[in-house]
């Protein structure tokens, strides 16, 4: 652990504007959050970065952007554009269609770390309601003009780049509005645009604002929460912490609205019907290929019900903490919330880095046959009404116990509860000290769970001073997601996408999904063909077809679309 | 009541050996169900059937089926698809082309009676396995040869009416195998033509058939279970009766693999994932129309629980029973199983029908101020572990207490989950008896039961001598469904289907949808683009070019992509 006076000199100011660090730091401007010193230890220690690595961190990417190449789209078509949603909803600086063009990819923050970003839009456009956006859209399509859709930003898939340049419409700055709040059916229409505190704020204070008769959830928590919009996790079919019991986004989805180059449309809002192949179901996911999301109705939850508990155990192993997690998933006694299962990487990491590694600690562990390098932590949280969230926390603790779990209190996932939104602050800082850490995460069904774990991290860590830390945050009675967290040395933009690659493909060969939460984006795209197979894309490329016959929407490798194909292994 | 002396005549003989009758009779062809007394008594006195109308009914459609007209099919085309099933497997006599090409529904019932069925395949084949479902569909393709795909055979919406002539398939004679049994990840993969009771029969009894640990329950339980496929279920978006905890059939699909005219294709078996618009989803509910489902993995649950709870409630009222029926399904304490809430005609009937209507027990329900012709009854059924479903029970009965409920014991649940899969016998009687009983459903959110209940029923009473018995009975947060028993003599089928296209369009005007859950089929096909707009119909039509560019799957109507339009009003 590092000396007091060796305290790491973190940067504590807001990016300079219209900087490079102005479009990728993490989060507020202004606020930060930094590794604790178990962690720098443990990180120091595991990568090998020799003395202080963090006594004086690069703060890269503060210069002013310059901005690479003037808008390509034609002069009339930008004012014609432009005044639709009126010239104080347009910008086509430098800065604008360069920060609307990214998104929190690895990639994305190397490039703008080098201050050699790889996309920039033609023309930004804030559109202020559907009329706007329908009009932008029947002119883009008339036009063969590219079209990109940026919600909070926070796509770690490419999903924002404008690959062909064109139109950006930004849908935060003003359709962000709650359209309707129905008591009777427990749901609540919003614009797209809304981010996810502004809606849980709405929701939460149902009874001030809309004179509801109870407060209420969204239940969706991704950890990109504070900026992420509502739009973005039904586009990219996202799923947050608590989404074992609330649902994934697509499953809160009761219905849409659509602007598409051939029409406007709004699914109806039956809780389930028999009508057909669900067009409500076949936008979901669409990521911004078939249309825009112009307004959702989403299903709400009860959050006053006090029925919270928080439950942690420690299981000897990885079988056992996957067969805890198993068991509760398929224990027909209701979901908890929030899941976790670490592997025995993350599980010593996790006890490092909150400086629970305390002899005494580690002894009695030691005594109950919880193993360092092999012990694993479970932590769960139920929400809901308080017999039935209390209940869950009584069956998931037998379930633990009998796997030999040791109890730990409630204390780690309420730990883990509060710091939740913070981590990915910390990112800014590894890079500044020379630390890349990056994810991916797929799905697996139980029965190749433990195939994709080992091979995937066989390959990961088999790169020299490499840290590879799984979970699995998403559980259903058929299987599970997992995970992977990556912690290198920094190194150059092309060998990282290479390694990046390189995992994506270990992940399919294993029996992975493409994705679990976070779409495919351009960045997952290239694999698409294969991952799903020749009959399965040409569904998706007639609906493509379909909609947007000239291909304008969200063009440049989309859901594998319109892309390159995946690079030879 | 009618004395014994006055005792019905009842048909207890199988139908002969090749009549119209052999093919509409309600399931095993020597299994009878006659109705009550009570329930006789009731109909006497609501319909005004005059003195003994039971006393000697009349065994409609007895003789001998006269084939309409020979097969269209030119003889070459029928040789060369009977040599890929072999002959054995093929026919193309009269009868097994009409039974074939028959289901369910009223009409067809009626029809069939009149010994003038509609409609006819050209040639029956049964084949056996998935190769010889690949080898019919591309000769199909080819040749522009209509396809059908026959199941169960329990289809009210005219679904398996091959309305064009051509192929029927018949899935249940080969294709009710299990293909695979995957305990780990609680998953059962099936041939589509297994029926209800053999795949039920499979889970329970999996501990002998495949050395599973545990018992296990498919949970789709449609009245129809005994005689409906599990294909059908999944081509139709089906619900059972114990669907608000288990999930539709929709929800209950984990993977498929369809032969279409385009290609064969196998969905992943991902519990959850983010790649794009899910073929799989898009799949379900198709209705044959995109292609035909030759294998399928579902989620199952364990059987051994020994959770059940029943319970059942008399509430004063309609609002009441709507109001506990949406605070049970809203209280985030898990979803009862079954549960099923009757309107006060519904219930009067039952009291009825059940013979429950003591005067002494009356004068106590009138004393608790439960009134005939407003009290409203409410049965429940919890099923999973057994502190989950206890918790249900309770929390429920809380809510219908409050509400003004009466507790009534398990005993009116137990009593319906045991008769729950004879009633549909008893329809056979009636129509012998001149009484002619049906159904239409629909789904409705909260805010518009109120509406479509009583816009809908209102149009029906106003029929003379007409009964309408409403309940609900598929449960979720943002809504539920309505389903509509109308009883009224017997009538001529032309006036019989403008009466059931009138109450379709009195639903659609209310606000409710075309199908909760018993799919569209050519019956409803004609309101779909009504229904669905022109927007989305669409969506589908550029589906059904995509995998069926010659329009041979399931063609003349199924939903809505190529028959005619809704009657004028």
């Amino acid at each position: 652990m590092p000396a007091e006076s060796r305290r790491p000199q973190w940067i504590e100011q807001a990016p300079p504007r219209d900087s490079y660090r102005a479009i990728f730091k993490w989060g507020a401007p202004d606020r930060f959050y930094h590794p604790k010193p178990g962690l720098l230890g443990y990180l120091q220690e595991r990568l090998a970065l020799g003395p202080d690595p963090w006594r004086a961190p690069r703060q890269a990417g503060t210069t002013k952007l310059r901005p690479a190449a003037a808008p390509a789209l034609d002069e009339i078509h930008a004012a014609r554009l432009t005044a639709i949603v009126g010239p104080e909803n347009a910008q086509q600086d430098g800065f604008s269609r360069t920060r609307y063009a990214h998104g929190q990819s690895a990639e994305e923050v190397l490039r703008l770390r080098d201050e050699a970003p790889a996309a920039a839009s033609d023309l930004v456009l804030h559109p202020r309601h559907k009329e706007d956006v329908a009009a932008i859209v029947a002119y883009c399509h008339a036009q063969r003009i590219p079209l990109t859709v940026f919600g909070g930003g926070s796509s770690v898939t490419l999903g924002v780049k404008p690959a062909r340049g064109g139109v950006t419409l930004v849908m935060a700055t003003h359709m962000h509005r709650v359209l309707a709040f129905n008591e009777t059916n427990q749901t609540v229409t919003v614009q797209p645009g809304i981010l996810g505190p502004a809606y849980e704020d709405y929701l939460h204070h149902a009874p001030e604002r809309c004179a509801a008769r109870q407060r209420y959830t969204g239940g969706h928590f991704p950890q990109s929460f504070e900026f992420s919009s509502v739009g973005g996790w039904i586009a990219a079919l996202g799923s947050g912490q608590q989404s074992s019991y609330y649902g994934d986004a697509c499953d809160l989805v009761v219905s849409q609205e659509y602007v598409t180059p051939v029409g406007t449309f709004t699914t109806a809002d039956f809780a389930a019907t028999a009508t057909g192949p669900k067009v409500n179901d076949i936008m979901k996911g669409s990521e911004g290929a078939f249309g825009v999301l112009t307004a959702v109705t989403l299903k709400i939850f009860r959050a006053d019900l006090g029925g919270r508990k928080c439950f942690a155990y420690m299981l000897p192993n990885w079988l056992a903490a996957v067969e805890a997690a198993r068991r509760i998933s398929q224990g027909e006694f209701g979901m908890p919330s929030m899941l976790r299962i670490s592997d025995a990487e993350e599980t010593d990491a996790a006890v490092q880095a909150y400086g629970l590694n305390h002899p005494l600690a580690q002894r009695f562990l030691q005594w109950r046959g919880l193993n360092a390098h092999q012990r694993c932590l479970l932590i769960g949280q139920a929400d809901g009404e308080k017999h039935f969230a209390a209940n869950i926390a009584r069956r998931s603790g037998r379930i633990c116990r009998r796997l030999g779990g040791l109890w730990l209190s409630g204390y780690p996932a309420r730990k883990w509860a509060h710091g939740r939104f913070l981590d990915p602050y910390m990112r800014d800082d590894l890079y500044d000290m020379g630390v890349l850490i990056d994810t991916l995460e797929t799905a697996v069904p139980w029965d190749r769970l433990m195939q994709v774990h080992a091979g995937v991290r066989a390959f990961i860590t088999d790169r020299p001073r490499t840290i590879c830390l799984t979970h699995a945050s998403h559980f259903y009675p058929q299987g599970t997601n997992l995970y992977f967290i990556f912690i290198t040395p920094l190194m150059p933009v092309e060998a990282y996408c290479r390694f990046q690659a390189d995992i994506i493909t270990r992940i399919l060969e294993n029996g992975g999904s493409l994705s679990h939460h976070h779409g495919t984006g351009k960045l997952m795209g290239p694999w698409m063909e294969q991952h799903l197979g020749p009959e399965q894309m040409a569904v998706l490329r007639a609906l493509k077809r379909h909609f947007d016959p000239h291909g304008i929407m969200n063009p440049g490798g989309t859901l594998g679309l319109d892309g390159p194909a995946a690079p030879a292994d």
